[in-house]
């Protein structure tokens, strides 16, 4: 079966989620499936889940444990890069039918490591491996060679109404 | 913790799979699910992968095994009026921290059920209780009293170039 790339983008909540279900419904058609979490680094509730869980679904984690709020630090490029190198031999390998790179255009929107060197790497990608990238801002380069591209699209959020970000529903 | 309202809406991909992440994410945090298929009957590969490895989400559906394509039937309206008296008991028992309704929004679009049975139901909510509703097409009265709405909006879709649902990927 031949697989695709996927973009999930736009400012709306459902990025991420959208490629964990992703992933466990691959899980369901006996997929393996390697999730690369970029720029985060916290052990969310969804990792935990994964792990005790899902042991079809490799996550990884390529971001240190804070959130990048301005300029990058030195850390959050060495961890991005070595994520996306060992993403590359991943996909490379074949040996996973689904490969998530959550957060991926958030870290080229740091310049963590930039659009040609993904771009370049799916071109050369094993035709059957369905790639899945998420995150804001995705790089019109990136949209170009996608075959399916979702915006998420924010209509309404109640962090405008003051509610923080709460551990099991946005983290 | 207070429970908000989401919906997930548009004609983008990523609307189910967001409510299965979200289902995923409130595991890891020892939150009970219960995920309601409105409208779908087949045992996609998403409930296989729940059913045999996350007992902390009960899924079930209320849909016959073929979709509505024109006209829905006697049985359809029968399911889906189903789904929507236990879906009501669930939510109102407060022991599920989240429930989810998915393809809810085609129920109504279907005329299974309608939005105001649906509001006046999420107006009596255990405050705690988070309701996630998916679907395309959702009420303008639903959208009105969510707290969260994304629009996954279609920037591109492989089902234009041909390529039919896949196993493992769309079911």
């Amino acid at each position: 079966m031949k697989g695709y790339i996927h973009v999930y983008t736009g400012n709306g909540k459902g990025k991420t989620t959208a490629a964990i279900g992703l992933s466990v419904r691959a899980v369901g058609a006996n997929k393996k499936v390697f999730f690369a979490q970029f720029v985060k680094g916290q052990k969310y509730s969804e990792v935990k889940t994964i792990q005790q869980f899902l042991p079809a679904i490799t996550i990884k984690q390529y971001g240190l444990d804070c959130f990048i709020y301005q300029k990058p630090k030195h850390e959050d490029v060495e961890a991005a890069r070595k994520g996306l190198k060992e993403v590359s031999e991943i996909i490379m390998s074949g040996t996973y039918d689904m490969v998530v790179l959550d957060e991926a255009n958030i870290a080229m929107y740091y310049k963590l490591f930039c659009v040609e060197e993904l771009i370049e790497l799916l071109k050369r990608k094993p035709e059957h491996v369905e790639v899945i990238i998420t995150g804001r801002n995705a790089p019109d380069e990136l949209i170009e060679i996608a075959d399916l591209v979702t915006e998420m699209k924010e209509i309404k959020h109640y962090y405008t109404k003051g509610v923080q970000a709460r551990k099991g529903i946005e983290h």
